[in-house]
């Protein structure tokens, strides 16, 4: 059965595969001291067009969270961040496991404002005993969010400049990130993000790796012993290589937001054959994620030719259904999956 | 230059590379819920003869050193490990970082003894006050050792009783686990390590996997929700194919014995040449790590023609070296190593 | 200046204080295990009638809340509380930084209802990936609430069965216990709390003594090894007799009840006298603290012969600020506060 | 019976609790904002004659721990320590509880040296995959150690050089600071102590308080948000008085070293008889603690009439045992013990 289940259906992209293979014998120092993520590194410094960045490569993105989250922060901080944000949900708790609170703000379509942040700092600043409360240290946003949405350039820019005014670093979760900047609605460039942010990560594994994350500290700010850190949370992969080589091929000849465009040019197909059709949006997605309104009754008889993932309820007759792209979304599976709405 | 530096110098073993390219476009479920590594844990369970045993992938040692600890632990629990067990002294406080205490106990060439096991227990049941005291709630050891050393069959069975006698889980450290249990000294199967332990794990990531480690709870006694546990440790892959696949490979038609004993018949060859040569062994290893007793004056000129590595300062002339070699080793390069000495 | 700031601004009742001074000399065992300590234990089940109860006692409010806490929950799990519950929003962060999140329910004058626990329950185990979510593992509510409301009977009991009936303990959050259950408004007894919960504390620092909160186990499941958690905590004092020798007195011949009656019948002549002069209440509140609405220009004057706590902005001409009573409020401090409105 | 089993038998000195009694009913700010602790802490810095020191009270010594050493470490970084630390081997895991490895060096009578520390950094340093190992990133010592015995002058000298060279912060736990300053062999100060460390703390918990220990910063380091750190260790109390009052009377007149004084001469009289009678010493100590080797014969014999602490087997005929004075020892409790020698 064809799947739009979720954006890490398969392996890796070809062409990343067939430089694991060509380097394979290669010996190589272990930990990420391999030639292999050094040009992967330089590739990428590059290609962001930011000579203050340091870059290291993690396997998955709740551990990138987790480890990002717990390097910045100190002990007695938490973290702002959208009360939909993947940290708040989805991560079994991982960020409150390494001690801190995600201080959640109001979120709409995903995402959240500079003048929430702005709002919840006065307030607490305003408190007499802020003693008992805790301190946000930095803010976390996703790009795109777990909807699919997108920040303008000024939404970015404003939620910048409150961090940069409060001394708080923003974390720009990418784990979609290619999905986000090539979309035709995206008004930001990886250049932008890499300028915006304090610390970001390009998303790997749902972007054409088997696995991988590259994190980028954007401001000459990688926090001291990170690697130290990092094997503390046991997140040091021994074949560093591992990385490295999939992110240097990522970022060689533009493969990432080639592959990108792949996908999200197969969500809008979709997106806009459910509007033919008159299905309502849940949330107007311009990247790899649609969300849609079904009947329940359409949902069961899609649910017999197609996987798709039950988002939520909508109310008693109908659903909130998503299809997920990806770089290895085959047209000829978009087409079947038209066919049978 | 050739390496002898460590075990994870390579990628991984060529038919490994080819599962993963013949697997790599079939759309399957995420998290460890794919058809590949639902085979590879029955391939390990039918190997391992244990049927009260589940399986578990991880991506690295330290990552489930800290894991399977973590979830066994009660939270006012230590660990009982040698003191020159790696989670003791290499793996940068991940176990402390996760709130347990590592209460060591005397090792000699890596190993702990079923007597001073009990003797720690001796010790801290007659305290008035041990609840001032960090509770011994598991043990933990390696097969081989941190120093390429076996325990014998008796070694391990007495420790396996002591343990149960005491409800203390006996945990196995298999980083290396291929490379112990093809060695001819090796008096024990894995069938017996199985049956001795209540945890233990098959090293990927140093026998012919990129990376991944197979975690086998071998009593009913897998920790509950350990998914949940493993997600909160940032530790669950999306595309938990990538270990599947790979052990999937490594446990078809016994190849992952059959690497593991070409790593140790090269190992041999190097102690062999070393031992003709006159050099002394600093433990005798009959694993795939030699350390050996070279003068300073040795150690330069070896240097500038070899890689590998310094493991300590012997006395003011020699220092123990360590050669390891794994399923990647070439002969050629192992003669190459001898021509030089 | 006379204050209404908190209800903690005197030292201990005199009673306590004098229990203090009589036992000063008596050489007793540390930890807990002196004879005041024990007799305390026998004084409050009796007075609970709960034969299958364990009693323990510690230091403060938030170290109670973070061990209690810590103790009955899985490393996997979190605790649903009220959006405005004390361990979200007061506590630093200390549920957190023992690795458990505070999964929020919307609070109504404080309180949660059992509809709200139920409802958070079914679409947690809807969820397909609910093991990317924090397992709910006990409930945690405040009797009275941190605005001074409280339970009824119905509402008690409804939320103990639905969290029995999801095999999730039920903590009762108490330091200011005595001042909910002596409210002529209270529907529960401290026999009911009792039954109810599965766990809850007698708040001491608040109401006669000088520090020190009675954490009552009541079925029989006291968490194995709690000293040892208590002091891995680090909050196990070596003279535990201060604890028990202060509830020793406060729970002989009802001192515990009747210095609270006196707080609650302070309050009320507060509450009366501003409802009289025609202010607007911002809770109505029937226990020891009264949450009054002010123009900024009241504020103002009043701030001049009294001391309270600015709650927070009720609209940019009116704050909401608090005045608390406690065992030690001066009647004659009241009458002059009524004189000033 | 009478005891010598510990050094918290009785309550707090008379004077301690005459000033609770005295200022009981004066309305205070909470959480360590009121006049008496404001009062303490000028008492206190004067008599340390240390401008720049910052200073703080907590309830007891595990805690105090615990809480300077998170505070003072960054999250990769482990603590330094005698193996026979207090930490190391009696507060259930508190430090790595909160996260941190307590690296353990070999200790003498207690004691560790300069010397120890330095050669621990040079292996440390020297070690190629340092990042894998724990960051010592502080010391701490206990005066007197845990044995009663003392640094001399320039150990302590040295050891403050060593780690100030080496930008490690030096903690001294000083639970029983009075009775090592006190007593005729030492050769340091409080001043000294102030002068030598980063921070260390003047125990009251054993010497004349009910609880507390005032937590001094010496050189203007009281860590960022330190109360923050303290509510996050559930460890800030309420009515911060209690805590403030007590060290206010210490520290007023000299009480603080006068009754630490009585405890030495008990402590004293206790040791010569025991040395007129024959017994051998285990430790010399000149503090308030003895260690005595005596025969399981007289052990059973003495055990009849006196309460004191078995400390460990000596061999299969003798064991050390522990014989504590206090402020609170009654002369004529010496005496008896002495009579039944």
């Amino acid at each position: 059965m064809i799947s739009f289940a979720n954006d890490y259906l398969e392996g890796a992209h070809e062409k990343v595969l067939q430089r694991l293979i060509e380097t394979n014998m290669e010996q190589e120092h272990g930990y990420g001291s391999d030639s292999f993520t050094k040009q992967a590194i330089e590739n990428i410094k590059e290609v962001i067009e930011c000579q203050d960045a340091s870059v290291r490569f993690l396997v998955g993105g709740t551990q990138t969270n987790q480890i990002v989250i717990d390097a910045l922060l100190n002990k007695f901080e938490g973290v702002l961040a959208p009360e939909t944000g993947h940290i708040n949900v989805r991560e079994a708790g991982a960020i409150e496991y390494s001690g801190h609170k995600v201080l959640t703000l109001p979120s709409v379509n995903g995402k959240i404002s500079a003048h929430s942040v702005k709002e919840y700092l006065e307030v607490f600043n305003a408190d007499e005993t802020k003693e008992h409360m805790v301190l946000p240290g930095m803010v976390y946003i996703s790009f795109p969010t777990e909807y699919g949405t997108l920040y303008t350039y000024e939404e970015l820019e404003d939620l910048s400049r409150v961090c940069h005014d409060n001394q708080l670093p923003l974390f720009i979760d990418g784990a979609r990130l290619g999905y986000g900047l090539v979309s035709e609605k995206s008004e930001v460039t990886i250049q932008d993000i890499a300028r915006f942010s304090d610390v970001f990560y390009i998303g790997g594994t749902k972007i054409g790796a088997l696995c991988g994350e590259a994190v980028v500290f954007t401001k000459n700010n990688e926090p001291k012993h990170f690697i130290s850190t990092v094997k503390q949370h046991g997140a040091l992969l021994a074949k560093g290589r591992l990385l490295g080589v999939q992110f240097l091929e990522l970022f060689t000849n533009n493969l990432y937001f080639d592959i990108s465009q792949h996908a999200v040019a197969m969500s809008l197909k979709i997106k806009q054959a459910f509007l033919d059709r008159g299905y309502e949006l849940f949330f107007d997605s311009p990247t790899n994620q649609q969300f849609i309104i079904m009947t329940n009754d359409q949902v069961d008889k899609l649910k017999q030719h197609v996987s798709f993932a039950i988002w939520e309820k909508y109310d008693n007759d109908r659903m909130v259904v998503r299809f997920a792209t990806s770089w290895g979304t085959l047209e000829k599976n978009v087409d079947e999956l038209i066919s049978y709405l």
